[in-house]
């Protein structure tokens, strides 16, 4: 699937300067964000509307090119590299907010809005898009990887987040997958087949979004545990007696260690819980009374909390600095990110479960997780030019994945598969990874969709 | 596609007893609860397990008999009938809870367990199952549907409720859609393909699904407003200032007048909101204040409160039999139930709209409305024999569901397409129809899934 002259041509007469085939722009589009090997695409092109993106898939279905949606370059799984070369689609320059119905609390964006710009067009508005993966990702791309992140446990994740989507199809076509009613059964949901599908059925240009009136007020908090279990059953214990808590983040010892050194900070290096509650005054401070309780329970202690904004934010740039802050432990390392999800009840033998298996691996790493949801990441800084770095976190998260099917869970929470987890999927799927094969081929049979991820 | 007894032999070999063509079984299972024409099974087979089920779907595709699904046969849209003949698949006596998790807040139940029933098994558990679409129906039969109601406002769907799905596709083959983690990102969200699928890719056999806490305290009231507009716009002003309502459901005048006849009670025959309230015991004094005021700014009055549970159940008892009492006001009428679902912001005008085409409608009508959702049944008492009442009640729903897309909402909020709602797929969906019929294609190549049903 290499690129001749006659499709670059092709390309500039459609798009005139926005086609690149420089080396420069190949390599910044070659999905590297993480610790997989770049693949770089044969040209990148700019599209600014779902018109042209329509018009570029179809150049590129005459010409045989490989097709690779490409955001914010924030995915973590070389969800957005391009192993087989072809034409990366930028995203970046479809950047308008659409359209704003506050009366309806929802929104349509193009694909190529990141969810911060969304928040700050919707500074003035009382409302909010609550979907947080920490990075400043577009939500195209959240939409495509079904992101999901540290509010979810209160507000969902993409999969309930997005109300429709326009997606050009392999051909060419331009389709909606739904209106805007907040619920319907009129037929198969195509919303929710082409939400996590990376790319590989079509290239989602267009997202309309649920939104959420900001809550009248919001404690942040973070507090220390004596363990891990006694952090975990927390939170699973206020989850289980209903507390909306808004966000329910947990943070080992070692991540608390790499997140004072690199942001200069001075948090106790212990099992730690970042919380977040959201609500009117008398909920809220029935809420936290209830979950001060249960935290004390567990041996929770040095609950420190922050109300005024600005504080709030520099608590949560501690949790948001956590990646960044464990891959540069040391220079020229990579991030590597483990993504397991279990049921809640299983998630303190989990993690764990790694804590054991780490002993065994010769590389930096912290533990950070979602744990309302039963998600953790275990994030290495890895020198992946060390073959024996890399096979030791491979098989870290060959062992964690296959603790986390054990228990019913899943590979990833929210990364995604990409590249990075294909060999997970029959494992994970049995037979239901031949109908997903199966859906693949009767959309995209030329296979020219993002192709490479998701199938082993 | 009719039976022979070669086929009808190899069911009473797998099942025995289990099999039965005789007229009064086929006319039970011919999915006439509302006023389509019946549709009856050559057969109809009671199937005990998700290997019975398999063994069935072989067979009914060696002998190319039409697959039909059949769970309480409370649909209204002639989902589960047999218009091209067949073996209905009645699941009722896969009647078996199979697991509880109260850790996870989750369960499984087999395709025939209803929602009342599994949340009498949940009676002493302290968790409860929300989805709660008035009939008893089999949460198979919800999540062919992607069933809601009156909590959805607050709970969601059968959408957000299912975690995963045991199904039998068209081959025979078994499969889990997902596993038990609450998120992932790993792959097609199989479990939202099957969601709304109304059988005609495959049979659920197994539903993992999604459990609450019950809330510490529910208070339900009644509250009256001089008009449907001031009932509509004090709902949805309660949503957008972010009041987690429970439930908030909208009866016209028409329809009070109904029950009141049905259920000898004396409510006041003016439009009408029935609300429920769950939360700790300060948040729930919050909402209920909060809400008081934004009725009383738009002229709501008579609030009536329910606190006991005997006192709460007879109040949703009058909402519960609004459909049946509606329909009930003629001997030998059928139930007509519209569906349309729209941006709240449209809801007031949407449902003005209706009353203003009712007045050509020469026949008994109620409305009742999920308007926390922007979702409201138009439920006509229909006498099936007469054309002119047939025909005219056809015409309001057409242009009912036309007025409903021209605000990008849907013809069905909750009942499914089924045979009633097919001719409006092409309007609604557009070329996103075409895609769906890959998918079917690629499924069920013999189109032996539920034939007649969702594709125009």
């Amino acid at each position: 699937m290499t690129m001749d002259d006659t499709a670059l041509s092709a390309l500039r007469e459609l798009l005139g300067a926005r086609v690149s085939d420089s080396q420069a722009e190949r390599a910044l589009h070659a999905g590297t964000e993480a610790h997989h090997a770049p693949g770089l695409p044969d040209a990148v092109v700019w599209p600014e509307s779902t018109d042209e993106v329509a018009a570029i898939v179809r150049l590129c279905a005459r010409h045989g090119l490989a097709i690779v949606p490409f955001g914010a370059g924030s995915s973590l799984e070389g969800n957005a590299s391009a192993p087989q070369g072809g034409v990366c689609l930028d995203m970046t320059r479809m950047g308008r907010v659409l359209r704003v119905s506050p009366e309806d609390l929802d929104c349509t964006v193009q694909a190529g809005v990141t969810r911060e710009a969304l928040n700050h067009h919707l500074r003035d508005s009382g409302l909010f898009f609550p979907v947080d993966p920490g990075a400043n990702a577009t939500l195209g791309g959240m939409a495509a990887t079904r992101a999901s992140g540290t509010t979810t446990v209160r507000y969902g994740s993409m999969r309930e987040a997005v109300l429709s989507l326009t997606v050009v199809t392999p051909e060419g076509e331009i389709l909606r997958t739904a209106g805007r009613a907040r619920k319907s059964a009129a037929g198969y949901d195509l919303t929710r087949l082409f939400l996590g599908s990376e790319g590989t059925l079509g290239v989602i240009t267009e997202v309309s979004l649920r939104l959420f009136g900001r809550p009248e007020q919001i404690r942040s908090a973070v507090c220390r545990f004596p363990d891990p279990d006694a952090a975990c059953r927390t939170a699973i214990e206020a989850i289980q007696l209903g507390l909306p808590l808004a966000r329910v983040e947990y943070l080992d010892a070692g991540c608390i260690r790499a997140v004072n050194a690199f942001s200069q900070r001075a948090e106790a290096e212990t099992d730690t819980l970042f919380l977040e509650f959201h609500g009117a005054p008398a909920a809220l401070e029935e809420q936290i009374a209830l979950f001060g309780e249960i935290a004390e329970g567990h041996g929770g202690t040095g609950f420190r909390w922050a109300e005024r904004e600005e504080e709030r934010n520099a608590l949560w740039r501690a949790r948001h600095s956590a990646y960044n802050a464990t891959v540069n432990q040391r220079a020229g390392a990579k991030g590597w990110a483990t993504d397991v999800c279990v049921p809640v009840s299983a998630l303190p033998d989990c993690i764990l479960h790694a804590k054991g298996l780490l002993a065994d691996v010769p590389v930096p790493a912290s533990i950070m997780g979602h744990v309302g949801d039963g998600n953790f990441h275990v994030v290495f800084s890895v020198d992946t030019n060390s073959e024996a770095e890399m096979q030791a976190v491979k098989a870290f998260n060959d062992a964690l994945v296959a603790k986390a099917l054990s228990v019913e869970g899943t590979c990833t929470g929210e990364h995604g598969v990409g590249l990075g987890k294909r060999k997970y999927m029959e494992a994970e799927h049995g037979p239901a990874l031949a109908l997903m094969r199966r859906l693949k081929t009767a959309l995209d049979p030329a296979g020219l969709m993002n192709p490479g991820k998701i199938f082993p």
